[in-house]
């Protein structure tokens, strides 16, 4: 009990690491299950390998992933977030989902894709590549289903979701990128740029710019996009 | 991306600790669902008090606890554990919920009772009372709750559900002790008392015995009882 008090805290170390195409905060979905295109693999830290500890996790359809978001930032001053959905209202941070928060756990729930040994690959993740993981927990709808719950305030906004095509020169782009082999499933890819641009990562100040352009890194490429007429399209797409 | 190699690991603070009924892991549920007579609230870190951190959780009916599990204990040589249920096979620790794997990191979802402003009451809890919270995030069904599942290995072995029953002596007990005031709620702790003692938290070793004895300390109370013709009976109740 007295050592549960101890002031200085505790410390944690990463189990492995997660490799997704996320390069940058900035376009990374804001929960996992928004991102059905995207993929991720498990990198386990070399005192981990080759001793079964995901043995049993491949007949799961979904895992917890519990991570430390490195690049969050938290300042204790400020207990109150903003969420996005919520167009400048503030909430306290442990009654909302933001990802600058006390500690930076972050928790993920994604899709098993496969599970073979030290090889995990998943699906519906949003987490930047690199992002230290603490911990993976199965899901288990025993304890982890609610048969009666509420969605609280987040049910009263309507989620951010726009439309988001490519550009002709884009599609191009994506393709002569693919014919070189410097793109690896341009299908899926175009899938979840499509995806994470829709989901509007704006920063609240470009909210009210008519026309306004944006680029975001992910799977080692560039990718630029425009928001006018309440859309957005995808402009070009180069190797970074 | 350096950063997130941080090859010591990162420092982690208790933003509060849970206040429960639950004394020793012995008898504590092993999930919080499986716990609807449990309560606890959570006394927050002085430096968060007071300055409306918990505001907008009274909104939503549930709550992820993310808690560091301060009285489990993981070996990094042992990556394999042996699930109760499982009577005695081994899988992989990130292939289960056991409470004893890396950074001891628990995560149980919770139902909120009420919040108001710092007090916020939970119920289906499985913390022992002093357990470290690290975060707190409110249950989203857009994020949290596939449409399509599966609880794999779990699926095929029956979960321990045994009867348990108070005897005459244990209820007399019960009922002195409330009208000396000294139990609150002694209805609901009855039914929390069988509820631990249902779901059989009878070590390994002890599932052979035809008769054997044990006791569990909940709420200030030592409760003694017996396992005898496959049932759990409650022999007598007294104050620690």
């Amino acid at each position: 009990m007295e050592e549960s008090f101890s002031p200085e805290g505790f410390q944690v170390k990463p189990i492995g690491w997660i490799r997704s195409d996320f390069q940058q905060k900035f376009g990374t979905p804001r929960q996992a299950t928004l991102a059905a295109n995207s993929r991720a693999h498990v990198e386990l830290a070399p005192e981990y390998k080759g001793r079964g500890i995901f043995q049993g996790l491949e007949s799961f359809s979904h895992v917890w992933v519990v991570s430390y978001m490195h690049l969050s930032q938290f300042k204790k001053k400020t207990v109150k977030v903003r969420p996005p959905r919520l167009g400048g209202a503030k909430v306290g941070v442990m009654g909302s989902r933001s990802p600058d928060r006390p500690n930076n756990i972050g928790l993920s729930l994604s899709r098993i894709v496969s599970c073979e040994g030290d090889d995990l690959r998943l699906a519906e993740i949003d987490l930047v590549d690199g992002t230290p993981i603490l911990d993976l927990k199965p899901y288990l709808s025993q304890a982890d289903r609610p048969e009666v719950f509420s969605d609280g305030w987040t049910a009263k906004v309507p989620p951010r979701d726009r439309v988001c095509e490519f550009s002709e020169k884009a599609a191009q782009d994506l393709e002569e990128l693919a014919s070189q082999r410097k793109v690896q499933e341009p299908t899926r890819l175009r899938a979840l740029i499509e995806e994470m641009i829709r989901l509007d990562p704006r920063a609240p100040a470009y909210l009210d710019r008519k026309d306004a352009q944006f680029a975001v890194w992910v799977a080692g490429l560039n990718v630029r996009f425009r928001f006018h007429d309440e859309r957005f399209t995808v402009t070009d797409v180069e190797p970074i």
